[in-house]
């Protein structure tokens, strides 16, 4: 099959064996595939990424020394079944999965060499991890599941009252999550802020009710926020620093969700924090039943992914739309169908 | 009056002026007066001390310029009014106030060197403040009303069901009072952990189930802890480290509520935070139901604080009693009584 491999931050498009499901696995087509920040970062510092992926725990079987097929917000489309299977799902139809592969041990798939992702033609799922896509729902918005799931449980980890004030600092693809998740929900103002006049565009699109530059404006001091109610922030970014400017600008009695993924050590001072009586809750990925509730929210219209996806590329842009994404006034989510430059739709 | 002055780090006895009550005020004889961690702070690290209170706002009027008389965990006795004074408790009556003075602006008593505190024979309060405390609770026991405060605010900040499992890190008198308020309500298993094996002792006399030496044993592998329930931890230390230290250590979703005052800036690596999902409380002082709540707590033996007495001293012993408090295995709880050396009680 063909697919985009990436080894030591390159990447580029060649032809590999097609992978064959084991016992309990399902062949299927990748037919839409998001680029997420985790591909950005794998490529960009594939180094610190596979040292970090290690020290994470097992499923993350990414190193340097072999190339890999990148891509885990995937949409894909059943074509065969391995041995062992209860083939629910008839040939043809869209399915999603959180992207783990079920053999001796749990593989993240996308990365792991032995395990392609969705930037090739063909992948292997695990079928009782499979969701059938509900009928109608375009593939590049089934292929958000993931990266909403990821939004959906921040929120849910939250645990909002309904009307408290909403703070989301940062409207990359992982801020836009949390906020179109919160418009779904959430009846209290939403302040978005963000550093890219075209991120806070898509900040406004997706739920936020204003958006402002940080540089030029304290988000906290925005006319919509009550100081002396509750208020929750959603931590977005993920860079050394972020925590302790957010200890400095955030009121008293403030909740602060990390959802960022900060990978370097980072340096806080606790009196501020302990003199305002913060709060801070870490979070990380989602739970089968926000992966399934994502899916059936983007299918129902109830998370408004549309206008998140800006580009669709085939196997031969993926090199250049990672180039793109690193210039934050350009796309949102760029979604590469495998199947493009081979004349549209998988026959 | 007779008073123990600190400046810069020294502390002696002297004779000054007897403070006067302005409006609204109330002319108390100090009765006892417990030793504070952070009056030890104060005395030891008076440069950064002074610094410290500076940045955290404006009741902290301490400076190194004048002597100060410390001491602000205290139960004392009525003697006079002041003009403007509604005149509600008899002379005589014994009784504890947050240790605020509201004059043009709030002000720290005991940490101001214009407002005495229970380390002298006399003291102004501000009336609306004095809690009458109830007949028969020993002068004592009613000084630790404000430590106890601080230990009950950091058990409502952490909103338990009752039968969580508790880890206290630190059973100095920060993680004494916690154990102490823990004791009095919560159902579940409570592991303390301390260095020293006289804190142990008193952490198992305060309500601990099982005390452990952490350089000989991870708390969290206590048989007692379920690590798949609901996990709590105290930090009662407050030294930089412990935050990153927790983060390796502790279960996945477990709630630490940051009790201990960490002054200097704290490296953490929110990444371990992140894979466990944890959640972190800062949290601070106490609010006005709650010192009323700890004042009834300790009179109707709620509150077991009797055992955390353990020396009551005179003026002239304050100097030797901040040195022996260095030493973990000496005195949990060091009672000051400025009318000891004059032959006991007051008359």
């Amino acid at each position: 099959m063909r697919a985009v491999l990436m080894q030591r931050g390159k990447l580029w498009v060649d032809t590999v064996d097609d992978p064959e499901p084991g016992p309990g696995e399902v062949l299927v087509k990748s037919r839409a595939c998001g680029i997420c920040g985790s591909d950005l970062h794998a490529v960009r510092h594939t180094d610190d990424f596979v040292a970090t992926s290690r020290e994470s725990g097992g499923a993350f079987k990414l190193t340097t020394f072999e190339p890999v097929v990148l891509g885990h917000e995937f949409c894909a489309e059943v074509v065969d079944y391995g041995p062992d299977t209860q083939r629910k799902f008839s040939p043809g139809q869209l399915v999603c999965s959180v992207p783990m592969l079920f053999r001796a041990s749990p593989s993240a798939i996308g990365y792991d060499e032995h395990i392609p992702g969705g930037f090739g033609e063909y992948m292997v799922l695990s079928e009782p991890m499979m969701l059938a896509v509900p009928d109608g729902t375009p593939v590049t918005a089934a292929a958000l599941t993931e990266p909403m799931a990821v939004g959906l449980h921040a929120v849910n980890k939250a645990r909002l009252g309904g009307h408290e004030t909403i703070v989301v600092i940062g409207t990359g693809p992982v801020g836009l999550a949390v906020l179109t998740a919160l418009k779904a929900t959430h009846q209290g103002p939403i302040i978005a802020s963000d550093l890219s006049p075209g991120r806070r565009r898509f900040a406004l699109r997706q739920g936020a009710h204003a958006a402002l530059d940080p540089s030029a404006e304290n988000p906290f001091s925005h006319p919509d926020i009550d100081r002396t109610g509750d208020l929750v922030v959603f931590e977005c970014v993920g860079v050394p620093g972020m925590l302790d400017k957010l200890f400095l600008d955030a009121p008293q009695n403030a909740r602060i969700v990390v959802v960022g993924v900060c990978l370097q050590p980072d340096q806080i001072r606790p009196l501020i924090a302990i003199n305002k009586e913060l709060a801070l809750q870490f979070v990380l990925g989602y739970g089968m039943e926000e992966f399934d509730e994502s899916l059936r929210a983007i299918a129902d219209g109830r998370f408004d992914v549309g206008p998140m996806v800006t580009s669709e590329v085939g196997l031969e842009h993926v090199d250049d739309a990672f180039r793109s994404l690193a210039d934050p006034e350009g796309d949102a989510k760029v979604v590469v169908n495998p199947w493009l430059d081979a004349g549209g739709e998988p026959d």
